[in-house]
């Protein structure tokens, strides 16, 4: 049961109107003067808690800045940034008096269902009301009860249309990895099947939980199976934001660190669709929650539908960036226009899959991908690194934001229902539904990996799962009822416990599981010195440390890993490879300036097609942009270039490079097959000893 | 007379609610399912009108760089904004069919005066619903006619507080410009006095024009003379932005760009204070819009209270994120922290003013100039970069999102009043306006200055006087009435007029008036070769070229001009001197790691204190850091270092700075006076004859 109109507004509210209060009524003229201050105290009351946000932010800033300085590793900053959000939460639940002196609502008699326009006569004159929505009868006095914490509570649609996006775009964007490719298949296989898998088990044990609960009389309201399948999918999103925190801090693996990030971005996107479909999914006829397969399959048909919506719109969107950005190159001049541009299409995207019906956030998500693989190739320098900054900016903010917002709503949010024995059973529900899908999975996928994931990795993988800002969007969009209410408590106290427990406990299981971790964590100076180099080049050795890092290690043979670097292409699956050799010969032709020429890759009877979409600088540049055509941000190929000369030219040191192709004295061919294999992993051993010769500066300074 | 209730959001609903009409009454559940939809619906609505927008920006940015490509001059981008606009709003508005299937609002008689929250009792629902705003009885059914022109129209004061901020910040932290304070006596007069006589002279003008039309029967409601003077306050705020992109495309005057830059972003703020501190004149007793001593004083007591609070809260701000980037110097390490920090201290900056009852968009001026003045200089080359870029993408998105909103309402606000009378008069008040105070006080102020302000000059800031953003954001802030209907509309007119005919008459005006251009014009290769500069080492070309162009001017002399180069410190007046003196000697080694040691400049009887306030780094980096004390983001030393070195280490290059020092032979005194000197154009031919010899790469491309 649901809100009758869940007024979905794209861009709204912040904070919740409200704080007008009648009081003394006399003339006309005093009493509009007397509007106006309860007016302008209202706005003040906003300015005051949002201004309460920033200064929490501020805050976790400076503690986080403390914490990265010392290398504090057992609590991140979104750890930081709840317990800072609690005990703001606390003084205000607790510090600020409850106001009392609110009037009691005026109650005004409708037929048969609302509307969202009401127009009120008030002794001649006509004011204008819009729908808030629903409010239980029982509630009506506890809704007024306290003006700051009302003020300090958002519109939970806040949360989906405002503060995800940036959050979900920012991890398409960064998604640009080698490993993330290389296991593809797994990642997938994970969000699917896993997060299928996890909803299915965790809402039925549950629905075990709330029969308990019923039998031992702790249910005090109806709690039904498509509800626990809903909680199901709300807490299935994983986010190990913390772990891959520390794992990019300590080098951890790059396989375990590409299998968790890949999964937990796209769970994101499967959780939202998964519980779309659930809402969605509403038997006709007399018994509005029994199973019904015609509604079944319309669910199913609704999870299809919006993914694969939502997944051409984001890709579309994203290549028509590309598009606009291969035709315009000269926009290169105006790195403004470029980035702005860039922002623009990518927000676009949220609203055109909005505007169709589908999940904006998840075409964000492929939207963001498909930007990174194809339109920042297009890019110029600058423009690469103000999009990345800017959205790393948002990004932050938005995460941090929902974090201390969390710690706030556990003492703030007013419809809180904690029940023990739902809270226990969730705790084993999601434990039990995490091995289920981790271990199963793993076994299936080591039949067809040739490089298996060891026991060590499931295990660490078992233990990240961690839920986070997704879990909790998802639980606050809806807490009109009972069993919403009892589910977002629930869904909070998940959130607090795997983020403090396991992001604290990630160094000690990393330790205790034998997982390979880098030879040493960076100083100081050497974060500098590759913000510094980022900045002069346009390279952010930050990005993806874990790549670099893996080719030295792989030179080092340390162990039962070393034979990764013989990796060969056989190893991926068929399917992967004929997207690849497509996306190499005819895609990034088409969409950017890098790859073959496509009058190489197209068979000759489309010759003339060929010539036309051609750029006559893909046959300049072809040499020089060949092993440019990156599918990692930091190629080795970057860090050669950044020590290997000291001109560096505007237009992405493509001197350099050819400098050093010839160097290594090989010919280069046009065929996917060996950029293929160039990109797999097949040239490290090439890459690394050119890579230890000349990257040796950076890699000495520790 | 105003909306009784101006519901003065914070960040508020950007499209308004509505859409949702009651249609077909039956079951329970159906209508449940049928709400849904229509609210789905209504989602869908909003979400398309955003995009337009953003294709609209989409559209505007691709002509823009087309524009700049092809050095096209005549149609400024906010001027090509605004056309977009005008199209799109004529297909909204005869493109799409008027609903007409909207029901008779629902009316329910209330008391005496209307509550901001009404709950409504639906068949034992309760409904909360909260105030929009009164509506005047004729409208009722207008406001419902047409759903895509009310999805299309924006609350007021999404202007004001999402939209204004980031361009006024911007405004402020590029104020950071040498020959700004070189004028900053001139500026100050235009900005305030100016301000104050055009509002005046407009204010009472149009009052004549009023009579007038009430003589003729033209006037078909009130129209007091608050009213008019509020037009004069809305109608002053002046926003040459297209003329100053031209000036430095052009590298026109540097004094009379740093004259029409300065008065137009501290005209801003005048003018939103003054518009204020008019709308709080309400004299008391029967007669309420006679004169009214108390009232009045009353107003002009409100107008210094808040422009001096606003000041001091932006001031504050910035001396406050100084201090924390002061202190935290290994923030640096973190340029991301850095930049959230920035972002949220200067966005706090707008909620603090905003909950103290002060003006957030004045407070963010101030704050912005404060920043750049001191915080900027304490943060890493990357967070400058990083800061800048930030600001300038949220500039240009909001205010090229402001003029395509011009264009658009012009078709689609539906409450135009457009009178040819008041049009005609209100074009010749701010012709009479601006000649009154530009003329007038270039007069007096030419009394006072060494290097008078020529009469060409002050032609061409008469002819400068383009009306924009600002003046259209005041005049939408409140279009309840009349009254300020027709304001609107009329501001919307004079907006198009100024930023079309004056925008694309800038260069012939220029020449015709024989004001100084820069040699050349810089082709693609130069802008592209700066824009890498300025990504290679943090140093922005672009930022201020009229003063690095200046220099070669007084070397070559050309002219009257050319006894600038002479110009002294006798030429600023005391109380800037004073105040310089009292900023470098105190307040920069406070806040900043520039300037000379406290304990150098204060009393010895304040040594303990000195010694105390005095990090160890200040002694270190004297030498080095004190001529990087800049007002301006682009000294010459900086230029000389680009290209004076190859190797470009990470902080700010001090080592190339020491080198050039010690190759003039010049002893390095630590006294204001001498800082002074160089800061104002002393140092000219010295650092000219240094330019000169480094410089010339740069200027030798052409």
């Amino acid at each position: 049961m649901q809100l009758p109109v869940r007024s979905r507004l794209l861009l709204l509210l912040l904070l919740r109107a409200s704080g007008l209060r009648a009081g003394e009524r006399s003339s006309s003229a005093m009493e509009e003067i007397a509007t106006e201050k309860e007016a302008e105290e209202s706005h003040r009351q906003d300015s005051v808690s949002l201004l309460t946000f920033i200064l929490l932010l501020t805050l976790t800033i400076l503690t986080i800045w403390l914490f990265k300085h010392r290398r504090v590793r057992f609590l991140h900053e979104t750890g930081l940034a709840m317990i800072y959000g609690l005990i703001v939460g606390v003084i205000l639940r607790y510090g600020s008096p409850s106001s009392s002196g609110h009037d009691k609502p005026f109650s005004c008699s409708q037929e048969d269902r609302p509307f969202t326009t009401l127009l009120v006569n008030v002794s001649g004159k006509f004011f204008e009301y819009t729908l808030k929505g629903e409010i239980s009868p029982g509630k009506i006095h506890n809704v007024e009860q306290n003006d700051m914490l009302r003020k300090v509570t958002f519109d939970p649609e806040v949360f989906f249309n405002i503060l995800l996006p940036p959050i979900i775009f920012h991890a398409g964007y960064s998604l640009k990895k080698r490993h993330f490719f290389r296991n593809l298949g797994s990642i997938l296989a994970y969000a699917f099947l896993g997060t299928a898998v996890s909803c299915f088990i965790i809402g039925n044990l549950m629905y075990g939980v709330v029969k308990l609960m019923k039998l031992v009389g702790q249910l005090s309201d109806k709690f039904y199976y498509t509800d626990c399948l809903l909680f199901g999918a709300v807490i299935s999103a994983t986010d190990p934001v913390t772990v891959l925190a520390i794992f990019n801090e300590l080098h951890a693996d790059v396989d375990l660190y590409a299998l968790l990030f890949g999964e937990s971005v796209l769970n994101d996107a499967v959780a939202i669709v998964l519980s779309s479909s659930i809402v969605a999914y509403q038997p006709t006829g007399e018994n509005t929650h029994a199973f019904d397969a015609a509604a079944f399959f319309k669910s199913v048909g609704v999870f299809l539908g919006i993914f694969s919506g939502s997944f051409m719109m984001g890709a579309v969107t994203g290549v028509v960036t590309a598009l606009i950005s291969f035709l315009f190159t000269k926009l290169h001049c105006f790195p403004l226009l470029e980035t702005a541009l860039f922002f623009l299409m990518s927000w676009s995207t949220f609203l055109l899959a909005e505007a169709c019906g589908f999940t904006g956030v998840v075409a964000v998500l492929f939207c963001g991908i498909t930007q990174a693989h194809y339109t920042y190739n297009n890019l110029s320098v600058e423009s690469r690194s103000r999009t990345k900054q800017l959205f790393e900016v948002l990004h932050f903010l938005a995460e941090n934001f929902i974090f201390s917002y969390m710690g706030l709503a556990l003492f703030t949010f007013q419809k809180h229902i904690f029940s023990p024995i739902f809270i226990i059973g969730a705790f084993i529900a999601i434990f039990l539904g995490r091995a289920a899908h981790i271990y199963p999975l793993s076994f299936f996928l080591n039949l067809g990996r040739r490089h298996k994931i060891s026991w060590n990795f499931q295990h660490m993988m078992m233990f990240s799962g961690l839920r986070g800002a997704m879990a909790f969007a998802l639980a606050i969009r809806d807490t009109a009822t009972y069993s919403h209410q009892m589910m977002f408590s629930t869904t909070l106290l998940i959130v607090f416990f795997t983020v403090w427990i396991i992001g604290g406990g990630t160094t000690p299981m990393l330790s205790w599981l034998n997982i390979r971790v880098g030879d040493h964590a960076p100083s100081v100076e050497e974060i500098n010195e590759s913000r510094w180099l980022y900045f002069r080049v346009g390279v952010d050795p930050d990005q993806d440390p874990p790549p670099s890092n893996d080719s030295f290690q792989v030179l080092q043979g340390d162990g039962p890993d070393s034979e990764r670097g013989n990796r060969t292409k056989q190893e991926s699956a068929w399917l992967f490879r004929l997207w690849y050799s497509f996306d190499h010969n005819y895609l990034k032709p088409i969409l950017t300036h890098s790859g073959p020429p496509l009058t190489t890759t197209l068979p000759s009877c489309c010759g003339l097609l060929a010539r036309c979409l051609t750029t006559p600088q893909v046959y300049d540049n072809q040499e020089q942009l060949r092993e440019e055509d990156s599918d990692f941000i930091l190629n080795d190929g970057d860090l050669t270039l950044t020590y290997g000369d000291t001109t560096i030219t505007a237009n992405g040191s493509s001197g350099s490079r050819t400098a050093t192709t010839s160097l290594d004295g090989r010919k280069t061919k046009s065929s996917s097959e060996e950029a293929l294999e160039h990109d797999l992993g097949m040239g490290d051993n090439e890459v690394t000893s050119r890579g230890t010769r000349l990257v040796f500066p950076l890699e000495d300074n520790a």
